[in-house]
Parts: C-alpha cells; structure tokens; sequence
C-alpha cells in the first residue's frame, strides 16, 4: 500500500502507532458507508441521540455549540481524518452540532462498528483513544485561548494549529493550506466580532507573518509566526508513533 | 460485592456499561498501586513525559495550565472516580499539569496496564473511552462558559456539574456537597477575579439559590438554580448504563 492510498484517518492514527496490515484492513472496513453532505444542513444536532458517528475523508466541519440566547461557540473544526460525532455515539445525546463547512465526503461508523474493531484488533482501541485525547488537548488549548490569551495571539495560534493538523494528513504545510472558513467562523471559534476578526488578520498580515486572502493562508514568516503566538505544538502529538 | 466495596471509578463506569464479575476483576486490578499525594506539588507537569497516569481513589485533584506569562487557566478539577492524566499516557507529554487540592488516594496505571485490560476485556476499552469523551464534554462546556456565559450564570453552572458529577460517585447531592476549592481556584477556572467570585458568590446566596461556606455547598434551592444556570446535564450523560 503506497501512501497515496492511505485514508486522513490512517495517516494520522500512524503517528501514534505503527499500523499492522490486519489493522489497516480494519481501519478500511471502517470507511465502508462513505456518504456525501453540503454545507446548511446539520449532520448531528446538538441533543440528538442515537446518531451515528462519521470519519471526515474530505471537507472540512464545524462543531459548534449554541446557547438558549442564541450566541454561538465553536468549539473546534474538523478536517479529513477526524471522527465527527464519537462523543455523541458514546454519551447517547450529542453534546453540540457538527455543521459541514464546504461539500465533505464522510464514513459511518456505528458504535457496534467500533465495538467490533476494537475486539479484533485492540490496539486499534487504544489508537482512537489517543485521537479522542488529542481532540481533547485541542479543545483544551481553545479554552486556554479563549480565557488567556489576546485575541492577536490567539489568531496566530488558531492559524499555526490548523496548519499543523493539515500537514499530518498531507494537505498543508509550513508554506500554507487551502482554508474554506468566512470570518464568521473565526469569530464565533475565538470570541471576536467579525470586525474585529479583520483588524487582527490585518495586523498580522502588515506585520509580514501571515495572510488569509480568497481562501487560502499564506505564512510568509512561519517561525515568527510561531514566536509571536507562543505556539508549542507538543499538545497535537504528531512527532511519529509511539507504538511500535 | 455491595455497593460499598465499589470503588469511585466502578461506580462511574457503571453509567456506561453494566459491569461483568470478569471486567469488575480487572478494574480492581488497575486499583493496586495505591499512592498518597499531598498538596502543593504537581503530580503531573505540564511537559512532563514517560509518566504514569492516575486513577483518583478519594480527594480533589486540580488540572491546569499555565501560560509564558504566568496567568494560570485551570482546565477541570478531578474528583475520585476520576483518570489523571490519561491523555499525557497517550499523548507523550502532558499538555497540561496536575495538582492535589487536599490530600488524595490515588492508584497509579501504566500504558501496558491499561493495554492488557483492553485487550482482555474490550468493552472496558468503551468504557473508558466514554469516560474520555465525558471528560472532553466537560471541557468543552468550559469553554463555552468562559466564552458565552456570564459571571454569574458560569459559577451557578459550574456549582451545580460539581454536584452532579459528585452525587454519580456517592459523594453529594440535590442538598449539597463538600467542596475543598478556595477562591482562588474559582476564580482561575472561571476566568474571575477573587473579589469578582466573592461578589457573585453573595449575589447568589442572597438570591436564596446556593451558599458556599466553609468547604461545603449547599443548595437552598437546586431547581431555581438549574433555571438561573440554564443547566442541562445531558452532557455528563449520567443516566444509567447504556451497555447491557
């Protein structure tokens, strides 16, 4: 198998363990039920339960969390290789709502389907543990920002962990990534108005770091970038598997 | 075995799944090495790797973080039932650190332990995974109340989940718990002030609702408070086993 033909999720749960062929066949059976969804329409809603979970393969979600007042937080994104829903499948009504940001491909996988992997090939269990522990340090690390960090830092460090995310499933890298987000995104992730959301990308662009421009973001000086938001990317875990 | 041998993380993973005498055996298993810790030293650091991680017998637990500058976000506290530390197993090195708030119990696990009980009894894999999602669904609502609930709101909300997730492991109740916290932590996980928590916490007593005094809570009115928090539980997922 060249790595041509690895699906997001099996590049990235190769950073934490060294996959067996017998895994790999498992992992591939997970993606059997791939299906297809626009942006507009919710995937799982906030209070469902009994949904399926999904394996994100191409597009990029927004999971979000709305309160009775109708104000909006993100609480992550995901892109291709994250588990979409794995929470909800386990804690029997979804906790927030996933919402497809451009047209995605994704896989269903149901908690039987889990079961049934994690049975066969234990690892595998522990493998998605580990992918379940690093949504958790992101989330993590959002509310660090969100409660600790100004909102130019706090920019730069979402810009730079998006960025390193992208690169371990080989769609982006220290140059850029292709980035379908508005503005609107970006405030309700961080906790910004949309004006403000501009002043602070202009402030970082003038300062000859970074720019988003037509849907793409560009580092012109990824190391400064690094050193201005404090970025230490130990929390994402994606220095070559643990398990050999 | 009666309910009083059981210890906290039985009887939390118990919400999840109902336990077979087999997976009982092997949780009693992972209770073996016992340690005592007391305030004022970390039990895990932020950056640390290679540690083990914890399972919480009896005591509070403080996880936080702690930026360049030196203002400290605290993540969640951990109470008994509780893993510490289970994503710094996985993920290498710890993303954040792990203090005692009194002195606690705590047992301690290894990755290979952890491995060997999956592998002899996978569904204690899912319950495990749940109990990680749980986790994660805590943080998450951390985040949103820092980022969208007021001052207020956020200290009711946080109250009232320390009740639940207490009353799950037989330590509190609709009428109050034992809580260890200063104000100082309050104020660092709620993004406040000490003087700011004070002022809410006498806004909220006067109102009738919840008096906080002398390491105990007591609610003089949980329903009143649930509605002024807007609190709905779900995402502790605490309503019996959903696995048979």
């Amino acid at each position: 198998m060249t790595a041509i033909d690895l699906s997001p999720l099996t590049r990235k749960l190769s950073a934490f363990v060294a996959l067996s062929a017998e895994e790999l066949a498992v992992l591939d059976r997970l993606h059997q039920r791939r299906r297809r969804f626009v942006p507009g329409r919710d995937l799982v809603q906030q209070g469902q339960s009994k949904q399926a979970a999904y394996i994100l393969a191409s597009g990029w979600v927004c999971s979000y969390k709305i309160q009775r007042d109708g104000t909006r937080q993100i609480v992550d994104f995901q892109i291709p290789g994250d588990f979409l829903g794995l929470r909800g499948l386990l804690l029997r009504t979804s906790d927030h709502s996933f919402e497809p940001v451009n047209e995605i491909q994704a896989a269903e996988v149901l908690a039987s389907d889990l079961l049934e992997a994690f049975t066969s090939t234990p690892r595998l269990a522990t493998a998605v543990l580990w992918a379940a522990s690093r949504d958790e340090a992101l989330v993590v690390e959002h509310l660090v920002g969100v409660g600790r960090r100004d909102a130019d830092a706090r920019m730069a460090h979402f810009l730079l962990e998006m960025g390193a995310r992208l690169a371990l499933v080989g769609i982006g890298s220290k140059e850029g990534y292709d980035c379908p987000l508005t503005q609107y995104h970006l405030a309700d992730a961080l906790g910004l108005s949309a004006i403000h959301v501009n002043r602070v990308l202009r402030l970082l662009r003038e300062r000859g770091l970074v720019t988003f421009r037509n849907g793409r973001v560009t580092f012109h000086d990824h190391q400064g970038l690094v050193d201005f938001a404090e970025f230490d990317p130990a929390y994402l875990d994606q220095s070559g598997p643990l398990l050999k």
